[in-house]
């Protein structure tokens, strides 16, 4: 419809064929949690959430897998979450990514890859913070370089100095959002630019600092307003390169 | 990752062979073409391709399906593919739906049911007669009111009490875009939207039509800005109820 | 104006008496409520309303019609609602569609049809529910498969098998709102599209999942942002099919 | 200004010392030409460029580099440049990706890394191509798989099973963009969303999708609509990986 | 600058000359208080104002020209205000308009001419009575049928019977906003929509019935969303017709 | 349906044959051409109508009612128009309206009323120019100030003395549209902003004065952007005050 | 009217005879041309105005003033405009910034002051020439370095070693508009944004790089999208300083 | 990329040499402290801090510098700051700016120039004050003229008068936003508008007035929304004039 194309029964029978190959020796595997396909530890956004859903959702998780992070996680979401945890579970509250993780057993396995993490401002922070925890849980070092925006230049120079091993480098910013431009034309690895909601007045919920940052001229991909969680990910993916499972 | 979820292998699996079996049952069919699987017709949209590629895909597909439509063709299209034509495939122009229609054998299938097209101006037309054509491909019958808005009430009573048998009413509507809630608010059979570009100014290119059908207090269902492709075929499926091929 | 038209005395005049005679024949039954009309139940939205008047309008809907359904109902709205309530009217609530029912009398007619209804994430149930309700007050029956998002494409096969035999399928997602295109590749009967306000950052309150519903290239109609009423009333109008009152 | 900071006089004189070292290694070196620096090609975009002015330009910058590409060059821009061009300067027309490389010596250094290319349908194919370009330009090896939209979920199955060994995908998609997440949620590479302008109708010109890329669950960066160059840039640089120049 | 334009130093003298002596006669009246120039009351927007200021700005406005309204009045404002009253001024609470009036004399002087408001449901209303308190306070007299809505057109056409004598009609709708066209068609005195902010989902905070009134076919005029001040000294306004001060 | 409301048979049927008395006495003489219900000509909106169709549309008006306006007229309208005209019908090309009137016979009849029409600048004169001719052919007089700005607020006031007996004024500006507030600021009488889309850059197609005048401190209402049509003949609704035909 | 106040009428009448004689003294000056105020130039924006109209307010305001400029200036409007001129008015065709100047006498008296204007990107460089055309009709000394983007930022500051004894910086730039605000994190003297229409995209006409620059953290005033004139002027008169006329 | 330029090896040694001597004579002293660069205060953006963060903030600056601004200050983070601050430090409370001042020394240096600064409206006022607290901690004499809106024209005349000397002139207005352009029409020193979000309804969180500015005929710049602190910066650096430290 409005998108044509057509293939002959052989080929389709082929495919599905291959698909259901595939799924056995692949994607299979993948259903006994994301973690196992991709690499990815499971993530419930709290966000939205009535506490006691939310806490069933989270042991359910931690039950099946082991390991469950929950982002943007109020008081209310952890006392309701508190009294259902069996001893077995370590719950472990990260304030400053306003996260908590709960584990049965070991850390992250340690894939390696190093992430780089800048924010412009101290507001970025917290945004800044769940893109962290994400790539460590998903085995990676992560260095971070915080509050080096724009205004003092010489700064941003040895910060970046410190961190030029990464092998990406994600920076948040809001209200204009430059830094992650800048970054991209200073350095040759991958930038990811995180566009966060700390401005006010005209697009000053993000939306500035997104299409500041989709319009550089330096090479940059984004992530949504505040997407902490996609860009820890996104950023961990690249550090692991060849370093598959 | 953000939404939740966990299954065990069993469970996994057993969903893997369900779909296999499925495919085979039914899915596979539907790779032949989509006319197979859901009773529609093969149609490409024109617009925005270059003429050469357009004739080249058109060709394709009615040799794969016997039948195939254009919408939003230009007169450089239908140059373009003419010559390439093989003496057993007919092109059929129909001018107020600015679409040609292939084919090498019958017109379409009758299935039945029966779906009404109104519109509030002159200027819907265009949209109203891609909807018509794509419904009548499916096998159902037309019927068509054309200039029955607002501004003369009673031309639409007398309008609607010719089309009230049928199954489904599609309304066509430019500017404030109100007919649609108003036949919707008359009729208890499904009512479908479909905005037109035709204003000018503040939202003039059919975002206000859209937005105050969506905001409807009437029972009524949309579809994109002058999408009459989408409105016929949401419309003939309907129309078709029990009547599965 | 703006949109020309004319008619001669004569043809106003005909058409005027044929209204007239439809008035009497048709709509005048209309006016003792709209569920006679088109066989829907009377809904109020409480969301927005002064208790004290929504507990006014709600007694002088039950009273004249037997049954009123609100939806958006806050613990204030049946605090005011509850005392008022005499004996013989029944009040139900739905917690997970956030509404309650009013009734003087037995529950809605059971007219036929069968309506799918599935979600992307658990977050967009209590639209869902909301579109559930209103359909099995309609008199259809109603099959859910909930949080079957993108994520486990398995996951949404296994879910379809059960609920194929339906007239017509409800797809509830917020966030980018992929689903109910995916679901109207899938099958063969009418999909509606109903955008939740689930995401968050770039047009995250529900415009992301509307405009990639209308934009979707599969056959597809919408209604708007967490609009389960919509939703559920113009599915139980398609799955009533011939079955007229 | 409103982002505070301070840093103590001997602070600021090492880091600013550390930046003229860091100059002499390194960033002098950059101002030789930005394919130095970054392993990137000078690349022009000739859109909106007076055809002499672009010239110039182009004929400037093969001359300093000895490799140059021009992006979204119309018959226009050729015509200005070819006349200027010296005996030991080639002009390669790149019709599918709308660009031309201009270069006095060898192609591009083969540092490795290998580019997946998807679309989702015929019209995104030049913004796709662009990428390539791009992507071979910093020399990596490219796969493609043009027209995989959803609609036929097998054909994409067995177009990724082809691509699988990439070190990372670019799926560019127009309409409402839903191939990037539902590639990203099948492989565990990074994945790049490249919202193309080819819908119509409410946020048709690509702003659907790239609002729902950003709104995605499974983990997507984004770069903005239709910038196949920075897709392609992008890309590279996570394929690259250790390969270091 | 950008807009032309010039004269001479002798036709520049003239008409200072000339708007002097207009000030003398006429503008200068005007000073004492906008109620003489204007026969408008003096308004104060209560919402966004610190209540110890309210307060103190309305005892002002009471002492210089007898009679001052606020709107938007929240029960802190009103508690501010209250101790603050010399004995001579009454204090009149509006409360479905949401307003209240201070006055040292007699009410307002009729000045004539008849406005009526229409409102198309019941959540319309406040602005509605905001509309219909100044136009009584600019000494017209108000005629009114709330909820109206175009579900039921009988009741419309039966509403509109009893009104038709008045000069001018302020139609207030939310949602898709219809009502107010529907009204302008059927009769042929200046029609003012007020849209109101009273949808939800997609521009659901009274944009959608802004756009729709704007595009609509019949001739309309709209003040701001929610705007039942302008509209009721509007149509005053229009209602006083000759009959000047 | 989220809009309640009953009403008993009774009261229904009464309503009804109330309805169907007020119809022939009244709505049915509507039916013979708008002129007679409203005192407005028949108004055809050329601009995006095929000249063909245009033509005949226009001839069907002027054969049915005498009298007939065309706006945004192209000279292809007008070729197409031209030969089909019968000896009895005069064209009238009214350039700085880009407007046309067919007739037969006399010209309006003069109904009384005065209205002043404003500009700020000279690019808003064509809106001016129809507002004008729409509101003598509804039988007013009209008076004229263009090119007033606020650039020089003494050629306002200068120009103010000579209009201020007009019963309502109308009044252009594009780019920031700050006029029609002044004006409102300085006369009694009703206000009719039109914002025109002659800005550039943010906003400039004239939604920067439509958002400035809904936000006006004065007492102002407004048509659609570029509306002149509208402007007009709500104008001429004013002016006409008791003189109904 | 929302906006209270009131005085007496001994003050009114004060104020009154206070503008009088300020009018006499200063602002009647003003009448004989802005150029005499404000010591700006006239100047007409071609863009949009009719060759033949456009012709004659040129001819008129040099004629009245001796000196007149045309923005945006097409060859149509000079075709029209050259026949017309008398012999003593000389012609200047600046072609880099799309302007032309009319003028009977010598160039602009040199008022003092020095204003550096500098772009990002060599697209922006007619919209800094319309800048630096004005300022210079303004009698202030221009100094400009074009093309300095952020990709370089060594470049920029070389660039602004020789510009810093400006009084004032004009910086233009398009895409993501990031220039200006480094450049005001640079220099203790204003800076003015000029965000230009030269991306592509998401708001890539000019609105990503007009919020970065409003959600700038340094310190920054804007002006519209591709304002040179608006730019230039506002400079000078920073410029100016104490230099009155 | 996008954006070309190349230089010599050479040029770009010699261009960061003479960048390293500037640091030494220049920049390096920017950094014991913004205010020593640009004669700027260190001001931190209080709303959206954590109180205690916010305190730990200040109390370095104000350590660092001797003196420090928060702006949006919360009573909670007067709480928090209030117990840390040793006794040298004293905290001053702007309540009608929303601000307050740490300084262990003397005020600010008066370094000269005259800021004049208006409001339409008297909500209007907290920017205001905010913009006069900047400026004249930048050592600027500061003249204010609130609650002038465009209503009285008298009143706007009359306080000009007593502003006329100033160096430049701060506008503040909401809803429309009319103000800044009508004043920059009748004075010659630069006019900054800031837009102030006090508006209701169709873009008025400010957006109206931000766009009635920036398309403004008359010479204006603008700032962001509720930008005072920005303004009054910017309006010193202008007041400055030659006068540098």
């Amino acid at each position: 419809m409005y998108c044509s194309g057509e293939i002959s029964e052989d080929e389709a029978m082929a495919a599905i064929e291959g698909l259901r190959i595939e799924m056995i020796d692949g994607m299979a595997r993948i259903d006994t949690g994301r973690s196992v396909r991709c690499g990815m530890p499971e993530v419930v956004l709290a966000e939205g959430k009535e506490p006691g859903a939310f806490a069933r959702i989270m042991l359910a998780q931690v039950k099946a897998s082991g390991r469950c992070i929950a982002t943007r996680v109020s008081p209310e979401h952890i006392e309701a979450l508190q009294p259902l945890l069996p001893p077995e579970v370590r719950l472990e509250h990260r304030e400053a990514a306003r996260a908590i993780v709960l584990s049965t057993g070991e850390g992250p396995d340690p894939r390696g890859g190093t992430v780089a993490i800048l924010t412009a401002g101290t507001s970025d922070i917290p945004v800044a913070e769940e893109a962290k925890l994400i790539a460590e849980e998903m085995g990676c070092e992560v260095r971070t370089a915080y509050d080096v925006g724009v205004a003092g230049i010489h700064r941003l120079f040895s910060a970046l100095r410190d961190l030029i091993p990464a092998d990406v480098f994600i920076v948040a910013a809001g209200r204009e959002g430059t830094l992650p431009a800048i970054v991209a034309g200073l350095v040759d690895r991958p930038v990811i630019g995180v566009p966060v909601s700390t401005g006010y007045g005209y697009m000053g919920a993000g939306e500035a600092a997104l299409a500041s940052m989709l319009q550089a001229c330096s090479v940059l991909a984004v992530v949504n307003i505040d997407a902490g969680f996609t860009a820890g990910a996104f950023a961990a993916q690249i550090a692991h390169g060849g370093r598959r499972v």
